[in-house]
Parts: structure tokens; sequence; C-alpha cells
């Protein structure tokens, strides 16, 4: 079989990892230490390849894998990068399938590592998509239940060698049973779900994020050489709106129900204004002197003003200089159905959605 | 192959529901609605075999079953009974095997009747005997854990069709992540565990708890006839401790992390005296004027002073006439490993254990 693929180097990885963490829209975790232990794999078992999802066999089965849990916690619980073959292992063994590739179930954050690390020791391609074309905290928010896709059956694994199987009979309830097993696993858990063939998964996933987050790892390397401003360049890459310059004057935040719950304030540059973006995992309203100027699904990214490298949630810091980017989501999240499932309403914000784009023309 | 065995009709089936309320301790849940359905099943499917463990083929597969959550929840969520084979299924499924007989896990309270339920409708044998002797919260609180043998792999389900595969690294890893789960499932599921063959039962199983059940009841059937004080003839029985004869005058209850949680005090019979029981799902610890009179693991059982029935935690009432009574726990409990599992400091008290008996030489 003739299949359109490419090879990716550690320079590859390091770029969809500084990408990453731009569509991790504050969330999904840092993706350093995942590019760390990728490189690493890499060094032993060499490149991986990078599959178009139209170029997976309609009968092959395809697997995203993830990390589930505070980001707060999994900067503290290292991964040994056994436990997501465990979990791979365990769903392999209770469908009765082999997997042809895997990939990013969230391409945002340090999720965009998990399924490259994996494929390195495993020997398996990896397909340039994820379902989320950013970063969501609970595991009901893809593309693939907008389609009817099950996340069960599901496998969950930990560093301890503990190991679950969850048949829900729905995403919801599938979320609910992983994150109360993620708490007693500690915080942090190695997951195996949506497991699809290929023929449902050309329906079901977003394309190109694996690419995407390369570009961006890419504009933000070629501004510093550049010397041009990486923010501008995020903006144009990504068509994005500025929504504020600004430094940070206080950030609160908490770990609660296995989320990292909080929000951060910042002074306007040159103005008297104040900005404030509320987060769980994941930023998802930000609002100027109490107006609302970007909410979720639309990716809100804070960047380090002078090298446009995004700034998680749990990395914000009295005094950081940060531009703050709206960022158009993926057009999936903006139908009705979309919007039920990841819209401000969903985290308990009595606001309409509005395209970040539209709210600043 | 010649196996002694006898079958349990619908009188069988109504004493040992009997029994098994006065062994929970307090605990486990009301038998009432798992022996009507025991009932309704056999109506059906005919009577249930009872065989002896030592009659079980040591390379046969023995499979305890039962509900797990606060009795109070048990109460209002009724079993349709499909569930816990969903659940046996599941097991049998990840192992790779077929069940030769089912057994409880607890033979105290509800979980008495929920393998011969389960039995009646699968048509499988039932194995005279349990795991505790009596009703215990925590699912590591087993003869099993005494002998090494792992409550996992573990299978759970609930009415809503959701299912659960657990495969732990040790039994106290099981317990909380089968009780978070069980949380997220509504404070209620149904259980498959310590799947073991019958070579490794006949050490790991308290053997014969069945039929001691059913003596139980027989021996208040037996009173009531006869016209004789059922509290005298159960203390007989059992070799117990009279710890009181009294008046409930307060009880306190909350349901909490899925147990239920609470204590009951009584105003002694032609005394000034109060005495108080502290439980937690069963009851714990029990105090006349402050001093101890009884702890966990032997069973201190709160039972009508009139009928001789026992009354659980969730059925306790101001007003009701009661007797107390304090009865051995099997003497596996009382090894040094015995008490480190279901001893009083288990449950947070800083008490020695001294046995019922003894205390009231």
């Amino acid at each position: 079989m003739l299949m359109h693929s490419e090879f990716l180097d550690v320079c590859a990885v390091e770029e969809i990892a500084a990408g990453a963490a731009i569509l991790g829209a504050g969330g999904g975790g840092d993706p350093t230490l995942g590019m760390l232990m990728t490189k690493h794999a890499m060094e032993q078992h060499g490149p991986i390849r990078l599959i178009r999802v139209e170029d997976v066999p309609d009968e092959e089965w395809i697997v995203p894998l993830s990390v589930v849990g505070a980001p707060t916690v999994t900067l503290e619980k290292i991964a040994s990068g056994k436990e997501i073959l465990e979990a791979l292992h365990m769903l392999e063994q209770h469908l009765g399938m082999k997997t042809f590739a895997v990939y990013p179930g969230e391409i945002g954050g340090g999720n965009s590592m998990t399924p490259l690390h994996a494929a390195a020791r495993a020997g398996l391609p990896v397909v340039d998509a994820d379902l989320m074309g950013r970063a969501f905290p609970e595991i009901q928010m893809t593309s693939a239940t907008l389609v009817g896709i099950k996340a069960s059956p599901m496998s969950m694994a930990d560093e301890k060698g503990n190991r679950l199987l969850l048949d829900a009979v729905d995403n919801v309830c599938t979320e609910r049973l992983a994150r109360a097993a993620t708490v007693q696993m500690g915080g942090c858990s190695h997951i195996a779900n949506y497991a699809m063939r290929g023929g449902h998964a050309k329906q079901a996933v977003i394309p190109g994020t694996i690419s995407l987050a390369r570009q961006i790892g890419r504009a933000l390397k070629t501004s510093r050489l550049e010397k041009r401003d990486p923010v501008e360049a995020l903006l144009e890459l990504l068509r994005g709106v500025l929504l504020c310059r600004g430094k940070i004057r206080d950030v609160q935040r908490k770990t609660e129900d296995g989320f990292a719950v909080g929000e951060v304030s910042l002074a306007v540059s040159g103005s008297s204004s104040q900005f404030k973006v509320a987060f769980q995992n994941e930023n998802l309203v930000a609002w100027l002197d109490g107006a609302v100027r970007a909410t979720v699904p639309d990716l809100i990214t804070i960047v380090d003003e002078s090298t446009g490298q995004a700034i998680l949630t749990e990395n914000l810091k009295y005094g950081q200089r940060v531009a703050v980017l709206g960022i158009p989501c993926h057009s999936k999240w903006r139908s009705a159905e979309g919007l039920k499932l990841v819209g401000p309403r969903y985290f308990r914000y009595d606001l309409d959605y509005v395209p970040v784009e539209a709210s600043h023309g």
C-alpha cells in the first residue's frame, strides 16, 4: 500500500511542542517534559512516521492516547512512558484488535507529546489529527462525540500499576467515572479511548492539527531568527485577535475535583484598564473592564510578550509581561451541538458565544 | 463426580435472610428485598444447589458476588438482578474462564442474597461460605486478603449499563478505585471480584456461613413458635454476650464518601445508664457509660427485643426497644493480621481489641 507519510525528527518534535503549548489555551499541561521524553525515545527507536487520516485504511483501528488530570499534578508526577502503553494494551486486549496508529486526543499542551512518545517506543505511526483542535478539560469534549462515537471502552493506567477498563453508557458517564478514578490514582492517569476504525475516523477527527502545531512552532522560531514580533507572527498564522498586552497583577488558583481552577488579572499596557481571564485547566472567558472579549470554545492563549511562548495557567506569575491572544476555534465547535458540548454555558457562564473575530471586527 | 450438596428452597432462603441480617452487625443492608427477588427467581428457575467448599474441584473457579455502597442508597436504588450477572460476565470474559459456582463475599445483610439471586437466574450452584463471616464496609476486609489473594481483577456494573473492570496493585487500591466509581454510579454498584480456583478457596474462605445464617433464622423461627425469648436463643446459638437491653433515645446519621456513618444512643432498661454504638455501615464500637464493651471485628448487633430480628443501622429509630448483642467474630479476625485489617484502630478508634466474651467473663 502506498501511503503519503513524512517522518518527524527531533527538530519537528520541538516545533510541535512549542505550537501545542499555544493551542493549549493555557491548559493541557506543559509539553516540555513529554518533548524531552519523546526525543529520548527517538534517539533509541528512530524517527516517527506521520500519516494523514485519509490514508488510514477503513478497517484499521486508530486510538487517541492522553494523560488526564490537573496539569498542576502532571507537572510533579512524572510518567515513565510505560503507563500509556499499558493502557493501550489493555484496550487492545478488550477489543481484540491491533492498533494501526495512534494520535493525540488533544493537540493542546502536553497531550500533543503523549502519543508521539508512545509511537516512538512502540514503533507505531501517528495520525496527523486530534479530537479537539485545542485543549479541553473533559473527556466527552471531542469532535468524535459530535458524530456519536463513544469514548468507551476506555482504559486507564497509573504509575503504580493500577489498570482500569471502563465501558460507560455515554461519554459524560465516561468522564465522570474516569475523573473519579483519576483522583484516586493521585490526580493523573494515562488513558486510551475513542478507539475507532479508519472509516469512521475520517468524519470524527480534526485533521492536520499536528502539522498546524508544527507550523506554529516554526513561526515562533522564524520570528526569533528574523527578530520579528512573535505575537504578530502568531496572530497572522492563526488569524487571531490581540485581546490585550499587559502585566500580570494577580493569580488565584486551586485544585478542585481534579481540575486546576482559578483566574488571572492583568493591568493593560498604556491604560488604566483591567483585563481578567478565568480558567478551568484551560482559559475559558476573558473580560476587559468587565466586558466579555472572548469565550470558550475560541482559544484564549496567554503568551510571553517578548518570545511569543505560551504561558500555561500553572506557570502564570505576578509581574509577567504578556499578550493575550484570541484564536478562532475549529468550525466544528461553532455548531449548535458543538456549543452545547463546549460553549460558555457548559462551564456555567451565562453568556452567549460570539466568535472572537466578530467581536473585534 | 459425586458431590455432597443440598437444595435450598424458598423456606431456606427466608431463614438465611433473617440470619444474615443478624450477621450484618447493623450493616450490609436489609436482605428482605434480595430475599423476595431470590424467591421470585426460584419460582421461575427452581431451587438453588448449595455445595461445600471442600467439594469444589481444585481447578474450577468460584466467584463471590456483592453489592457495594451505602445501605441507605441500596434501599432506594433497587437492582434488576441483571447488573450482577453483567459484572460476572465481564470478569469471566477478562479472565477467559467459566464460573463453577458463586457465593457471598459478605454473608452479613443483603449481600447474603446477591449470589443466591444470581445463582437462581444463572443456574449456578452456591458455595456454603463467604469472605467475612459477617459484614464489613470495605472491599479489602476479607479472609482472602489475609492469605494474599487479590480482589482484582474486579468488575463493576450499575443499573444504567455502565461497566468497569479494575486491575489494581493491591486490595486497598481496589477499594479506593471501586469506592470512587461507586459514588459516580449513584452510590451503589454490583461487583464480582476475588475470583479464585477451588484449590485456593479452601484456605481463603470462611466455610459454612450460609448454613450458619440459616441456623440463626431457624432459631428465631423456633423461638417464636415455642414462645421462647429470641434474644436468649440467639445468644445461645452464637455464644454471644448480652451487651444491653434498652430503648433508643437518639440516632445520628449521615452519608459520607459513600458510607452510612453515625451513632445511636440508648437508655438502658431498669437503670440510669447510657449505652452508645458508633457505626460506619456496620456497628463498630459499643460503650456503656463511656466504657468500651465491644469493638469490631466482633459483631455488635442490635435486635428488636421482642422478635429478635436484626435492626439495621438505617432502620434505627427513636423509641425502639432493643437488645444489643456482642457476638464473637471468626477466629481469623483475631490474629494480628486480622486485627490490622479490621480492628478498631483501622476505623480510627484508639482502642485495643478485647474479645467480647473475655470482657464479660
